[in-house]
């Protein structure tokens, strides 16, 4: 019988995270070290030269503030939960690149291994998986389940990323498949898992966002928007290919803000814009034309890449986010299906369609599905099993009446400041017992 | 007779959208190709090499961050207005960089051409100016409006652009008078076609800030602030030149900050700052610049135009807007003829002073003034005659009484939600017919 | 008697911010040019290469980034002094940034001298200093004190770093102890002479967070928090050197991270998360690995060192700053004594340690001391005597009943707003005298 999360969190969160980062400190003083020019030619396999370090390194930044600045803000929308959704997605994210650096540095060297530009870059995009599957979680677990679902998924990660570059060697630049689909669908698993059905019965009224809420996350969607092209970009090889995925990215993007501004406007009945599409779908353009970004489909191509990417994210908000919720039991916070999974998969579809008529000969059509495939497989199978470690109920989850509210975590501002914010006369600290 | 704007704003909007996006993936399919080493040799006056490309990335992302987030947020002031202000910006600039990508190319190769890093460096640029000119008309005008002049300013940009650059040979790095003045007076002579006495008659009370929204709008001046000697440094010649259109900049925004809050406070007769100044007025030094940056002028000289845009700037707030609205009947909502308009023309003027003083022997005093009245003179012209277009009643403007609410084109949160966040108890969704 | 101190800010302030423009337009013009070949090879001790203005260019914006938006945004946590806090940050930045290249330019050329790329990252920096102090005293001075402590802070600030790193010939290249120790100790000793018993007897009730405003303050942390790489690395050494500041401040940030998230939730009582640790406690791995960022520490040192300056970061915020506040009558606004104080300590210490391991022979432990208590020293003395001269009762500040109070010094949006927005009825702008 549990009946103060919070006491317990007082103790378990504080231990786990120390536990973890004593750990990691061990691990690097095991296997990591700084890359030289020596070091580098000892090391045959390397992908980055020292020299470039500085080179790459605006890209890499550009990546970070996607994972920090866009990836936190535009959780925020949630008008109880804007703590949580920066705050943790720090956490999960400090964690996240750590623990990717490791992974990613072991199953290639599996020895003593040289943090290179690349490292700390695919540290980041490790770390971009885990946070598109706590989008879909978003509100309904503790911060202690998302340390343990940080160190699971980044390992299935890295698994299904070395299996898609390193034995398929299917191309996929921009990570639609490797990111995108597979975080969308490993939270998807995971929250169909972690399904409350008291939910659905009453419906939490912290679901909802409010106007500035709204508008915070639009930093989010903004930043994510105007880097997208460095995120595909930047481990590319450097001339034509890392151009053309700019260049496609750009444009794919900006064709993707006009189908889904106009789909916004056509799927509601009073033709008005929803704020939920445009903060998502609009994104959708970039998702999509990751896999083909530095493949010569030409900036017409990468356009119509990205207005059905903006088209189907809208179409998924609207139909297929209600249908998952109600009938498949999966409730998709932040609708990463409709901006991750389904133009991920976009994505993949889209290389298949590149190889079909001839513009690279670099892959085959074989191998991007199997990519594709093995993807989502790996990405359903780790989150369904990711999903019942997390269900132990050990982890301090917030009861239901709590979802979607900072105070089960967070001190809030004075109770006079945050409950005047909302409205609200009741004591919603009061919790109850978990199990 | 038409009853609902917003039932038409359903079809309108989406109809006229789509096409758009439909033509431009079918004229970047006819005249718009990769750039690369070959392709670059057979185009002899293009100003850009492939290898440039990753070089002045940082540049171009730095201005893509002002479009996007600077120009965005800094129209969030309006309380009520906030997600138009960055979700129709984003709109425009999404179709504004497809748009102006085709029409520079068209007017400098006039036939299939080939996107470079200032392909669409440039881009952004004209983009710019539509966003410039939105702010004059910000929230009296509907999202069809704003698609048809992004289509025709950027149509008499380009025009204007082509003259000043190619005909004249004028100096202009920075763009004080193609963008800035260009936009300004555009949006102007917008804003006086489709004035509104209805408004002047009832004060309309959302035509106000509130403190967290002036506060979003402090994010959107200060990445402007941030980035601008990025903007006026983007397509200098590399060197030289380049530095010193960083370096001035950077002086002159200094400057403009100190003499723009000591006027803010000095005007103000309870000697307090105004938000409105900071958040405008601290920028006129980056506008006023544009033109000279790149020249001789010396740190001091560039401090010194600073300093003099900044105040011109306070006193254009104070004094000539409220004139502008109430003898001229141009309302300008967001000020842009005191942050863009003015302090371009500065910026026209500090160029011939510096032919005058021998700072440069590239261009002449007489070239320089025929920049600037033809900048001006076109976009008198051009405005006028994009105004009498959006006034056909059939576009779907919001009527009188529904100004700067986003309610009329956007699902804002739960009317609980709204009305309580803005004290209301009416139900202001309702619309009268239009015409 | 002076019954209204804005009528006096009304002329006190605009005189003083315009006679400094002027003064520095003058001292530029006398002392500052543009850097170039010829120019360069004159100069003989420059530290930078014209070549290099563009590949340092983009370190260079993102200090910008850290100091404008990162500065300005993370002290907006008081419910309302957001826009003393991003305006008046603004303002500071912007004068110091003028007077710290001539500081800097006249200490180590004592000549005419040129503008390089590292003079205007150091001139980002010295205000990096002024503005660490201005946590210290926020809300509790005048727009004028503010001007006065920059003059005097930056110039007490140059002269410790000419000690540090041309007489003592130490390592800091991160700046712990010139920068944030130093800003920190001075900021604390003139809010020491500076201190209110008025507010200790009636606490203030503005001197609190609200939702958003936490929010806010997040957009500060985050942009701190990702660009700190680039401030630790910014003027180190190219190749080995730049790189291992980037490397070793991302591991130490993120490391810290999860020992501040550990220890704010064990020390609240209800072991949840406060928003104060997060915004700050988060950072201080950035300062403490400062000093020692480009050695070769390893990562996995550096995250020990991060992960130690969480802990003791959170530490400070739970019991030092009320112990100062109560017992030593230093009162911290932002709590800057742990962000920047305690931490920037540790990194002098971490330096000593340092070269004891054995990890760099450019430095001995002696020298390493020696900058600590120099920079400490200086710090005090100077923060001291600048306290002095703003307790003189011309300058304006206010009272203590209006103390983190922006209307104050600011238009507020229009009373009914401002108002509902604090469930305030009095008039709050009612002003009593100050002497």
């Amino acid at each position: 019988m549990q009946l103060f999360p919070n006491t317990s969190m007082r103790f378990k969160f504080p231990f786990v995270a120390i536990c973890l980062q004593i750990s990691m400190i061990i691990l690097f003083g095991f296997f990591v070290d700084y890359e030289n020019k020596l070091k580098y030619l000892q090391q045959t396999n390397s992908s980055s030269q020292p020299d470039k370090f500085i080179e790459l390194y605006p890209l890499f930044r550009d990546v970070h503030v996607m994972i920090f600045i866009g990836f936190g803000f535009l959780m925020t929308f949630l008008k109880k939960y804007g703590f949580s959704s920066v705050g943790i997605n720090l956490l999960i994210a400090a964690l996240g690149l750590q623990w990717g650096t490791l992974i990613q540095g072991l199953l290639h060297h599996r020895k003593k291994f040289y943090i290179g530009i690349k490292s700390i870059i695919n540290a980041d995009f490790s770390t971009a998986t885990v946070l598109i599957s706590f989008g879909a979680v978003l509100g309904k677990t503790s911060p202690v389940q998302m340390l343990i679902m940080v160190i699971l998924e980044i390992a299935v990660f890295g698994v299904n990323e070395y299996l898609v570059g390193e034995i398929l060697k299917a191309t996929d630049i921009g990570a639609s498949m490797t990111i995108h689909a597979f975080g969308a669908y490993f939270g998807l698993a995971v929250a169909g898992v972690l399904y409350r059905p008291g939910l659905r019965r009453r419906r939490n009224d912290n679901e909802e966002s409010m106007y500035h809420s709204d508008l915070f996350a639009m930093i989010g969607t903004l930043f994510l928007w105007i880097f997208w092209p460095s995120f595909n970009s930047a481990i590319a090889e450097a001339g034509d290919h890392q151009y053309r995925a700019i260049v496609n990215t750009y444009f794919s993007l900006a064709a993707c803000v006009l189908t889904a501004f106009a789909f916004s406007c056509f799927v509601e009945h009073h033709g008005k814009l929803d704020m939920v599409h445009i903060q998502n779908a609009t994104l959708a353009g970039g998702v999509a034309v990751g896999t083909c970004a530095d493949l010569a489909i030409q900036p017409c191509g990468a356009m119509l890449i990205g207005s059905i990417a903006g088209i189907v994210s809208v179409l998924g908000f609207k139909f297929l986010t209600p249908f998952f919720a109600t009938k498949l039991r999966i409730h998709d916070t932040c609708g990463v299906h409709n901006l991750h999974g389904l133009p991920g998969v976009i994505g993949g579809i889209a290389s298949i369609a590149a190889v079909a008529l001839g513009v690279t000969d670099e892959t085959t059509m074989a191998m991007q599905a199997a990519a594709l495939g093995t993807s989502l497989g790996t990405a359903i199978v780790g989150g369904l099993l990711t999903g019942l470690i997390l269900k132990i109920p050990i982890w301090g989850a917030p009861p239901d009446q709590n979802c979607y509210d900072d105070s089960v975590y967070w001190e809030v501002p004075g109770v006079e400041g945050y409950n005047h914010y909302f409205h609200e006369t009741g004591d919603h600290r009061q919790l109850q017992s978990e199990d």
